[in-house]
Parts: structure tokens; C-alpha cells; sequence
């Protein structure tokens, strides 16, 4: 974003009061440009709050027509906000089909399509994905930092955990589509059972993940111990994803601790602490 | 705390009784000392026991005569020990205002209250906190360092663990939003499922931490998929935390264990705390 | 297996167009061979979708004629593909008699049966292990390295991790028959309870694993009690696997980064793989 | 046990038949007494399986009569071999008052007891921990080995596991007091709900161990809110014992990478692999 925008700026330097709505709305080192952000959170914040209690009948009945004005003002001040964040960058184009400008997009045109057409009322809560502009807030500061190692970590395991959740998956499948043979047609009376064998896969996702909510569980004395079986297993290998993880993030650590010395010979880099001469040429440190 | 009572101590010396009264209530060096501790923690478990119980229908009916005569005599007993810390610092106001000093007066009053306005029943349970009056006892010893090492390691992982959690809560709203369009409205007859997106939130969270209570649970197929989904989500990244912590507890260990100092024939650091001589050279330490 | 393959070829080596259709077949490093993989991959999900939908009711009473059509057509083109493989190695019983060979034929053996004895309908479950042959795909690549550093770490710690399983199957059988006798009968009303020994460890190990269905649950306080401690017990116990894959994995990955060349100059070790100058001595390795 | 016998030995040899059944009882390194060993595990399994069916209805039933002899047979087996144990050691009664004695005395007493007394039917539980006598046959071989590195592990983390658990345990008390206040009384119709402290805790340690029976679950929205505070301060609070272990494993590994060998000066162990002098003498190793 910030690269993109670097450019953006060298097409042809934004002046004037264009610079100076550019510096408020997307940087956050002047006190105008603080404050708007403030503003901002707090705007999503209540905006969100509102889409959420809008669903609950209760608050709806007493409160409805309160939230629908909230809803009106804060759709306003985004739209504005829209409107200004697309005239103060020398890219328009760029910026309206970037991942932030797509999102700003549907924050705000849900309430006027649902303006005009008051049946598509199930398209109101695509709104909720204000919630995400949050993060271009978070963007900046010590958030980052954290994030990105944690990110780092997360790709530098990802083929280990695809391997570990694509046997977790199969494993579900098969061992779901046993329960079905085994517990499938044993339940008469209740008819929330094992019925067919994707309710069944369903079944043994809930039981390997230990979540375990109970609106499907084994009644037969065979049911009943594969689904023992099935959650030691599940117990068991929880161990895995959080070994992967644990040793990668122990090595992003240890990463930092490489200094980033270069070599003054090849001028290459990732020499160990305690290295006295460069691994790549032999020149001296 | 410690800190704290030193420097209040040099304000102005305690002498005579007032100083072997402190000596008996804040140390633990002394026989009386210990045997305070050793009252109090009975105490503070008693009175905790008895105001748990008093809530209980059966108990309440059968006993309540003795439980309000425990009652009386525990909250004379740490009135009784109130006034004595106050008397036996010489800065009382400090310690009235201190973290502990608001939970032992939290702890007394609303049996006092409660005394006089039969009506303020709901404020008994406040009474509760006495028990963290407990953690005043364990402060000393062990406990402390080791809670200390915790603390610290979480403390030194705070940012991550924040972008961590902010990331779950914003996965489970945006989840959450979703599954309210899918299945909500889709169980006329229960009447306890997806009926607004606080309640969808609600339910992802339950998912998500692999609680799984079962008073919500999805009964689409579209909707058991992305219960599904969320479940193996959750169930993965379980591991992120867990990674997280290890890494720093595996770091404030390490920190402990290496000494800094570098050997004065040879320069080279890595010597164990115990290490006289170095390991490299054989030169004193 | 490729081992195998590798043996069976030097018995006599294939040629003509049974070498291509190997080719074909088992290798993927040919366009052709490439395509039959995607190929196969695309049978065997759509064949394991079918099995799983003609288990739903609504389905099977809607489409039931498409999905039987679908099976039929996926039989003969599996049917095809294993006579083709038993035609193109140069050993057919060895390839016969081999795992992936078994699961290939019970892939297309029911429906044949079924075909012939139609009341033979609980055999048709068995097709679900065609999803068993997705691993033959993905045996190739990145997933195979990855996967054999996760089993191999697994396997490293087996003995620890049956010790762990062996005292967490013992404790639930105890602490299950403790909750029987604590619990048993006393839910006259349900008869859902802990009636029987074997269902209070079933409940045990649902409990002692975090999954809590729900289906069972003590009821008295004491049951509570322990219920409480056994559901802390196995939150606090689950750290135990998690750390033995953990440090498993961790040295799995140490082992691939250190190389145990030493320096032909100081003969020092502890060198980075990808090191051509001793980082102690600056001689080249 | 194996220090306490060679003690035993050392008092008065045992010679003759009694030193014969002394090493087939208690040693495995015989082919009798492996022979032995193996027996004596499927007595123990057969006996224990007994014990349990006895208590399902349905088997009792049918096979009541066939489980009694089992039993019968089992406890004249076990009352031999505890006779002959006590008869080929040379000091009985240190063997008779040992942990394992004191089980294999209560694994065979409650049958005799329920022959002469036939109301005493609830001690026949009692004989489940026969399956305890399971670990002393394996406490030889490979498993004790982990058995011991893993309790180390614990054991060396037995402080900072006390800590942890103490504040969730603490964390539950108030946290579930907390919920009594909130939800308490707010379930007229299903009385299953928050209806006193000690339940609201049993609530409390039910979310934050993750287990989630969905027995009591919140139904206010305040009380559903804290509710998923509480689970996913339960779902991240889990790495901290994770840590713990695995910090403790890896460094146990780690100590085994210590060398064995001990100063040639002055024979103090404990040095490093890449030590060249003693760090303790400054010795040349």
C-alpha cells in the first residue's frame, strides 16, 4: 500500500489541498491526521454496533428507528470520506480497485441500494464488512511488526499444516463414514443422529476438533468406543500443528539474532554472531 | 508492595507494639508470623466456602443459621485485622488506598451493609473477593518467582497475543455475520439458533475455542460446512498462542541460565553460572 | 513402493506400449502422465462425492438415477485404470497384493457385488477408501518431504507419546468407575446418566479430552467436583504431547540445517549448509 | 521398589524354591518369568473387563452367570500369586505395606468380602484397580525410561504448573460468581441454569477448560458476552502450560547432549560438549 502509493505520488506530485486531505486521511503523523483516524475507529465502531443490533428483534422494535438514523449519518461521512479518499490520490483507478478500495465500496452501497430497492434487505449485512477497514487503521505502528512475524511464521509452515489438515480431513472422512455404518438407522426415536455420511464427516470434525457439541453423539456401545478413539486422536495430534508453529516462530526469533553484518569482501549477509570471517568468500568480518 | 512499605518504613520508624504488630500481619519470618498466615488462609477459605454455600437452596435451608454465625465472626475477625494494618503502618492512608487495602475493605463491608439494609442482598456476593486476599498470603516464596517468570513471558508477548486475539474476534464477527445470513431463520421450530448476528458471534466464538456448548448449533448443510470450517480453523490456530508463549518462556529461561561475563584470558562468553574456569582456555574466570 | 517398483523393473524390463502406459500411469513427469493425475484426482472426488450423497435422503429420492449413472461410469473408467496397471509393471502380484493395490480393487469390487446381489447394501459403504487413493497423487512434490519430517518427528516420539495415552486410558478408566459409583442411579429421571461402568470411561474420556458433548453430565456436587478436576487435568495434560512433538520437531529441524562438516584448517564443526569458508578460521572447506 | 528389594536381599538371601518363585514373580528376564509376566496381564485385563460389563444390565442379564465365574477364577489366581509373592520375598511385611501390596490386597479382598456379605455390592467397584497393576509390569523396559523423562519434565515444572493452576482456579471462582450475579434466576423455565456460586463455578471451569457441556450455558446477552470473554481467555490461557512442558522437555533433551564425562582432576561432571578444560578445576579434560 504504502509502495503503491510511493509511486502513485512520483505519476505526479499531489499540491495544495489536495496534499493536505492525502496527508489527513492516510498518514497519521500530523495531529489532524491523529485525530482523524480517532474519529474514524470510532465511527466503525458505533456503524458496526448498529448493523449487529439491527438484527436483534428486541433492540429493533424499541430502538429501530435510532439505528436507522445512525445507519443514515454514518453511510454520509463514509461516502464523504470515499469521495475525498479518490480525489487526494493521484491514482484514482489504483486506488478504487485495491483490496481497502473494493471494501470502502461495499460499506457504503448496501444502505443506498436498500434505499431504493427495500426488499433486498439480506444484502444489508454485507455491511459488516466495515468491520475489516479497521485494520487499515492498525496498519501502522507496533501491530505491524507482531503481525508480520506471525504471518511469516504461519507461510513458513504452510505446506507442513496443509500436509497436517489434509490428513485431519481424510482421516474425518473415513473414520465418518464408519460411524455412519455403525450408528447409521440406531437412533428411532431421536432422528438427529448419524443419517447420512456427510452428517456423520460433520460429526467427526466436531469430535477430532474437541469442540463436541452434542447434537449428534454415538449411542451404541461400538459408537461409542470409536468415538473414544477419535478424540484421543484428535487430543493427540492438536500437538502437531502447535509443535510446527512453536518451532517456527522459535526460528523467526533466532533469525533476528543474525546479525546483519555484511561482508566487507562480497558484501553478503547472514553471517552467525560469532562469525570472525565471511562462510561465503573468507574474507575477514 | 515490598517497595512500597520500605519506603513508608523510613517516613518514620514503627517501634514497640506497633512494630511487633506489623511484624506478626505483613512478615512471615517469625513464628507468629507464620501462624497468622497459616489463621488467615483458614479463615479466607472458610468465609469463601461459606458464602458459596449460602447460595445454595438446600444448604441455605438446613444451615443458614450457622453459615450467618461464620459469617459474623470471620467479618469481626478481618475487621479486627483491618484496623491492625492500619494502626501498625506508618503511612496508613497509602496502604487503605493500595490494591489490597480496597479489596480487604470490599471484603468487610457489605456484611455491614447488608446488616443494616436487609434489602441489599445482591451486594453480598461482592464478598467473593476475599479470596484474592489469598494471593497476599502466596506473595512470598516460590510462588512469586515462578509467577513472576509467567507473568513476564506473557508480558513480553502481549503485542503478539493482542494482534492475535484481534484477529479471532474479527474472524469470529465477519464468520459469525455470515452463518446469521445462512441459517438464520432457518429453525421455526427450535426457536434457539442463528436468530440475530450478536447471538451468530456469540455461537462463532463458542466454535472457534472448541468450547462447543451445543445450545446453538447449525443444522443446513451449507451451514455445518462452514461450522465445519471454523472448527478445523480454530482447532490450528489453537497453535498460535501456545507457539507464541513458548517461545518467550524458552527465552526468559535461556536469559537465566547464560551469565554475560566473558572470560579475561580468552574473551569468549557462554560459560555456565557455575563455571570458575573457562571452558575455552582453562584461564580463572 | 517406488523401491519396489525400481526391484520389479530389473526383473524384466518393460517396453512398447506397456512402458508408455506405465509411464503414463505411475510417473508424473511426462504431460501425459501429468493429465491422467488430474484426471484421476477428478474421478476420485466426484466417485466420493457420489457414495457420500446417495447417503442423503433428499438427494437420493432427487437424483438418485444421476448418481447411480455417475457410479457406473466411474466403475468401469476405475475398472479400466486397474487392469492397466496390472498389464504395464512387470510383477502383477506384487502390485496386486500391495496396499494401494488392495484399496484399488475394494474401490470397484462393491459395486460389481451390488450389481449382482442387490440387497448387499452395506458393502457400498466400503467405496469410501477410494479417497485413500488421493494419496498415491499426492505422493510426488513438496507434501511428501514435509509429511515425512511430521511422521518422522511422530515417530520419534511414539514410545513417549504411548506412555502419555497408556496413563491417560488408565486414568479415565479409573476416575470413569469413580463417577460411577458417585454418580450411578442417580438420575432416575433421565436414564441418560452414568448407568454403566463402560459409559462413565466413554464419559471420562469425553471429558478428560476437552470434546463435552453433553449427552452425559454429573449432576451431583460431588460428581461436579470431580468432574471439575478431571476437566483441568486434561486441559493442563494436553501440554504434554504438545511438548514431546514440539522438541521432537524442533531437533527434526536442527538436524536438516547443521551440516557435521568440519574445516579441513581448524576442524571445527557447526557450520551453515550453504558455508564455502570456515567461519572460525577463514580456510576454504 | 527394585532398591528396596535388593535391600530386602541383602537382610537374608533367599535360596531354594523360594529364590525360583522370587525370579519368575518378580523378574522378566527368565523365559518362566516373562511367561509369567504376559499371563498375569491377561488375567488382569480379562478380570478388569469383568468388573466392567458386570455393571451394563443388558450383559449382566445374559451373561451374569459366566462373569461370576470369571471372577471367581480370577481372584484364586490373584489370591495365589499374592501369596506366593509374600512368601518369596525375604521381608513380607515391607512388601505387604508397599503401594503395589496395598493394590494387590485391594484387588482381590472385595470378592471375599461380597461372598460373605452380599449387600456389599457398591465395594465390588473397588477391584477396578486391579488395572493399576498393569504399570508394574511395565515398569521395566523402554516406557519407563519416557515414563520418567515426561515425569521429570513435569516435575521440574511442578511450581509454575501450581501457579497456573491456581489463578484459573482462582479466576473461575470469581469469574463464575460473577455469572450468578448475572444469569442467576434468569432461567425460570428450564432451572437447569446459574443457580448458586458453586454451580456457576462448576459453569466456569466447564468454558474455561474448554470442555463445554452445554448443560448450563448463558441465555442473557451480558451473560453471553462474559461467557466469551471467558473462553477465549481459556483458549489462550492453554499456552501457558504448553510452555511450560515443552521449555521443560527440550531442556531435559538438552541435558542429555551434556556429556558423562567427569573431570580426570577433579571428577565433577556436568561440562559441555565443546568443553576442552574443566569448568570447575580448569583441568585440561
Amino acid at each position: 500500500m504504502l509502495q503503491e502509493r510511493t509511486k502513485a505520488r512520483s505519476d505526479r506530485p499531489l499540491s495544495g489541498w489536495r496534499l493536505r486531505i492525502h496527508d489527513i486521511i492516510f498518514e497519521a503523523d500530523t495531529p489532524a491526521g491523529k485525530a482523524f483516524d480517532v474519529l474514524l475507529l470510532i465511527a466503525i465502531a458505533i456503524s458496526t454496533l448498529a448493523v449487529m443490533l439491527e438484527t436483534v428483534k428486541e433492540v429493533e422494535r424499541d430502538y429501530g428507528e435510532i439505528l436507522r438514523v445512525v445507519e443514515y449519518v454514518m453511510t454520509v461521512f463514509f461516502t464523504v470520506e470515499y469521495i475525498a479518499r479518490i480525489i487526494s490520490v493521484t491514482n484514482p483507478w489504483r486506488y478504487i480497485t485495491s483490496f481497502y478500495g473494493i471494501i470502502d465500496l461495499l460499506s457504503i452501497l448496501p444502505t443506498y441500494v436498500g434505499f431504493f430497492f427495500t426488499s433486498a434487505r439480506a444484502l444489508q449485512i454485507i455491511r459488516i464488512i466495515r468491520l475489516l477497514r479497521i485494520f487499515r487503521i492498525f496498519k501502522l505502528g507496533r501491530y505491524v511488526r507482531e503481525a508480520q512475524l506471525l504471518a511469516q511464521a504461519l507461510k513458513a509452515s504452510q505446506w507442513k499444516i496443509t500436509v497436517f489438515l489434509g490428513t485431519v480431513l481424510a482421516l474425518c472422512m473415513v473414520l465418518g463414514s464408519l460411524m455412519y455404518v455403525i450408528e447409521g438407522g440406531s437412533q428411532p426415536g431421536k432422528g438427529e443422529g448419524f443419517t447420512s455420511i456427510p452428517r456423520s464427516i460433520y460429526w467427526a470434525i466436531v469430535t477430532m476438533t474437541t469442540v463436541g457439541y452434542g447434537d449428534i453423539s454415538p449411542v451404541t456401545p461400538l459408537g461409542q468406543t470409536i468415538a473414544s478413539f477419535i478424540m484421543i486422536l484428535g487430543y493427540s495430534i492438536l500437538a502437531v500443528p502447535t509443535g510446527i508453529v512453536t518451532v517456527e516462530l522459535s526460528q523467526g526469533d533466532q533469525k533476528k539474532v543474525l546479525t546483519t553484518q555484511s561482508c566487507p569482501h562480497c558484501a553478503r549477509q547472514g553471517h552467525d554472531p560469532d562469525a570472525v570471517f565471511c562462510k561465503h568468500c573468507g574474507g575477514r568480518l
